[in-house]
């Protein structure tokens, strides 16, 4: 159960896939050079897999729970998470204003990634912190910024989100924790929160909720919602830590996965708040926020299957059973030398390395959008960025779940007894295609406000941009061309689809929405396909080169399967958005 | 978290997909009919519902545990256990000879889905009992059937499968326990069994092991293993219990799911055990339980979907939240009314009722092929079932996982916290498509014994008489003929598979192996999606009747989702196989 950050495959994709000659041209990342990312991750990979990997397996024996309302993490995790913050690594893509490195967000999707397969319930503590630093960044004030941003980007305090009650699952409009305005501009905060991760523990000295609750009179429904910073301890003007605010863990959750990270039931019993922005716009500032928090666990799906992969990997290496099909041996041989042990490993590897190529193209189209940093905001990689986050949380998260079973089955029977560590990535997997809302919540973001909003426009720039690809692919190798002919048969569906979602999307909503996660499924499919079939090309030319000739090769073959065994899956969810609304809608439950 | 058995659909396959008239008119079957089956099967159901499903959760929770040697069971198993025995329901399709009942295969079947979707860790305990019955009644002597049959068919004694061993998973020509004569005729058994089911317990009197082990001399490889039946208890001539076997448990496996089952490693040090058939047939005796088994597994797999189906279907029915996409409520609904929610539901119960439906056309298959049993033994229905049980096996448990984890994300967050139960079903029913072969070693059966060995003759059979049904639907209702059209497309994806798979299987093992397993999940989609069509065509009959208008409304929309959602699958499948081999075997690993 070693792990090794896959560093390798990390850095060909910021170099080929994200954009680098842009992103290396901004002005906040004038001098970078891929060589310093390069040193970045192998650091940051050597510390994963030396002390936080090691933690993973215990992590989930030990499980965090609560004790007279405090909450124990699982042994080893505070000296850990202590050590991460001595060596600023929660500050890896944040301003250097606020004490971070300010790296491009390509590598600090890297860094997402690679710590949380190394240990996925110690990576969501970081992760909430980063959604928080992204909803100040956004919103709060120059006073908030100035009072919590250096310590959050220090990680020395930890962030939470608060979103779900009870009756409010994902359903925000049901939100009814309330705010009640105090003399002196603070307010009050009253409210059960559920599902909040690490809303409890004794990592960090301080931790900074950010709470959506109701202002008296304020409107029902999602319009009238805003968003509060309720600190655990009470911040003075000087920033010190002052009292414990009225907020309190009453329980922990007995979860299927992650049950490392404490997922706490939190009570707010008058807690002091601070008003982010305006009053009744929480929603708008929780949606920047759960936009990097939605990528961020599409990084966890790759994290996770990438984990997955490692482990079955390793030990189809090793397990000797059965003799070959091909009688090539009397004797029984490594089960990777039987067909299906070698499918099951290829559909793993496929989906991980097509999963972590649509993720680094969006993390460059993230970085030339955004408007803080990028003097010349780009509209279109605005655009393109938005269309891939449900992508990237949707389709790498149910991967992901996938990936996870599939390294069970490779391990047969010791796949199903604890102690080997493969059932672990397949409970710890299933959260992810639910929380951050769940895939059909992406699928509806995807079909509502990313393609039916624009008339699909975004999605018809996306399948030029294929076609330009194709194009290249059919000027090549014959697997190149291979490829191109798959390409263009999956882009193809995709382009039928949208012409179909936005035909009947106004007049017939339940049909269009009946096909949301088919077509997000589609989609994410073929950007994945898409992605390996860039890093073919940009492979076959660091193979003329003579460049690493074993990784080039695997890539190629890795694409190639792609192609082949996963790119055709596109054409049985166009068939179910097309033609299957009517069976959908037509069956009693 | 009530259970519900679904009665109503098992007798409906009964009479509809089982070739009840010929069954019925069987002589061991005379003057039986479908009311009396009725009658049983609610009996049953009302047994499971009330007193074994109940057990489910807190079995789970409690888990087996070992001390000092002694296996302790969950709270209430053994009290329920004891109160199957006493009403007779071990016997159900056991014959009347030894006390059973001798029902036919499709209401044993039947029975088994439901004592399975009730709690399927109890129901391993009988499970591997009807696997000793069925290996007693294969290759044992008459001595051994009248000393160990009746107590076994009561239940009052239970059964245990042993064959894998550390260093031998799947692969059993590892095997290297030791089985030496002694003077009376019988054999000492030495050697360590692992992953036996139930392999200690004290729910019954004794547990009769089936034993693979080598006598001195024998045969390297499969063909020098011997089957043995080592009683826990000694049993004397009168069979009367005598002193306890040398066989003892050492440890009980710390599992992702079924943890109430009882996992156990256990030690035969010189334990008296008596040798079934005749020496280094082992294998052959075990392939007939092996057989049953697989069957069996199969019915796991369509009950833990039918339990999670029935649990997200009341979870959707009762959760409000978020208002409708097509504007019909300005308040927030229950999720049930979300296009996607429907959508999980309806693949829930297509890929249930499918997986059900073919497992009872394969339960009539079984039943006229059963040489002991009908006089005119039909090879045909043998070539049929034993082409089928590989299908149910391997398709009916990938399914059972999908559908449980689908049942999970209908939940949403709610389905990762484990006092929901749902996260039981997706942790149980990840050991279906591992145990009694996976889902690979099935593919292999199917692929070489079941399809290259006769050159595709029989799956040629089904396609022909998929066809048949083919050309009743297309004569039909404006749906039957849409289904119909699915139907023929599916099956002629199969056909050119069948056909490709011939030419390379000789040639190119390697690439047409490499294919088997998408070959398994194409003809299980495919077989599943036929006997839905065949319950169409019997549901529209019954509907021309006026009867029973719900349920056969259902029928017909299940049916037709199943034909425009999942038989599409099948052509993705046939490009892995017939175009992908290149790709799976390029690639380095």
């Amino acid at each position: 159960m070693t792990f090794t950050a896959p560093v390798r495959d990390l850095l060909f994709n910021i170099e080929h896939l994200s954009g680098w000659s842009g992103i290396a041209g901004l002005p906040q990342h004038a001098g970078l050079d891929l060589g310093d990312v390069s040193a970045v991750l192998e650091e940051f990979g050597r510390f994963c897999a030396d002390r936080i990997a090691p933690l993973n397996a215990p992590g989930d024996r030990a499980a965090s729970r609560i004790e007279n309302g405090k909450v124990i993490l699982p042994e080893g995790f505070a000296a850990a998470y202590a050590q991460f913050v001595e060596m600023g690594w929660q500050g890896l893509q944040h301003p250097e204003a606020y004490g971070g490195q300010g790296l491009p967000r390509a590598v600090g999707a890297a860094a997402t990634e690679i710590l949380n397969a190394a240990n996925m319930s110690f990576a969501l503590c970081p992760l909430l912190t980063d959604g928080a630093i992204e909803a100040l960044l956004t919103a709060g004030s120059e006073a908030q910024k100035a009072t919590y941003l250096t310590p959050l980007v220090s990680g020395r305090w930890t962030g939470t989100m608060n979103l779900t009650e009870p009756q409010a699952g994902s359903d925000l409009a049901l939100v009814r924790s309330r705010a009640e305005r105090n003399a002196d501009g603070s307010y009050r905060i009253t409210g059960t929160k559920i599902f909040i991760t690490y809303g409890e523990h004794d990592m960090a000295e301080n931790t900074v909720h950010l709470v959506l609750a109701r202002t008296p009179g304020a409107p029902t429904g999602v319009k009238g919602i805003s968003l509060f910073l309720v600190p655990k301890y009470r911040v003075e003007a000087d920033g010190s830590l002052g009292p414990r605010n009225a907020v309190r863990c009453v329980s922990v959750e007995h979860k299927l996965g992650v049950r490392a990270s404490p997922t706490a039931v939190l009570e707010y019993e008058g807690a002091t708040g601070h008003l982010i922005g305006e009053e009744n716009r929480g929603l708008d500032y929780m949606f920047v926020m759960m936009n990097a928090a939605r990528y961020a666990v599409g990084l966890q799906g790759i994290a996770i299957a990438e984990r997955a992969y490692q482990q079955a990997l390793a030990f189809a290496r090793e397990r000797v059973q059965s003799r070959p099909v091909d009688g090539s041996s009397r004797d029984a041989v490594t089960i990777i030398h039987h067909p299906d042990v070698r499918r099951l490993l290829l559909r793993m590897r496929a989906l991980t390395e097509g999963g972590r190529a649509m993720a680094a193209a969006t993390a460059g189209w993230q970085e030339l959008a955004h408007p803080d940093e990028t003097p010349a905001s780009c509209p279109e990689a605005a655009a393109l960025a938005e269309f891939m986050v449900p992508l990237v949380k949707g389709y790498c998260t149910e991967m992901g779940v996938e990936v996870a079973s599939m390294g069970v089955q490779v391990h047969g029977g010791m796949g199903f007894i604890e102690e080997t560590g493969a059932a672990q990535h397949y409970r710890d997997a299933r959260i992810l295609p639910i929380y951050e809302g769940t895939t059909a919540i992406q699928a509806n973001d995807l079909l509502g406000r990313k393609t039916l909003r624009d008339g699909g426009a975004t999605a018809r720039r996306l399948a030029a941009m294929i076609a330009g690809t194709e194009a290249d692919l059919s000027a090549g190798s014959p697997v190149a061309q291979l490829v191109a002919t798959r390409l263009t048969a999956a882009r193809g569906a995709f382009e039928a689809v949208v012409d179909h979602l936005c035909h009947t999307g106004g007049a017939d909503p339940n049909a269009a929405f009946g096909g949301s996660v088919p077509y997000l499924m589609l989609a994410g499919n073929l950007m994945a396909g898409w992605q390996l079939a860039r890093s073919l090309l940009a492979a076959e030319r660091a193979l003329e080169n003579g460049s690493e000739p074993d990784f080039m090769t695997a890539k190629i073959a890795t694409a190639r399967f792609y192609a082949d065994h996963i790119l055709p899956e596109t054409e049985t969810q166009r068939l179910r958005i097309t033609e299957g609304a009517d069976s959908l809608l037509a069956a009693l439950l």
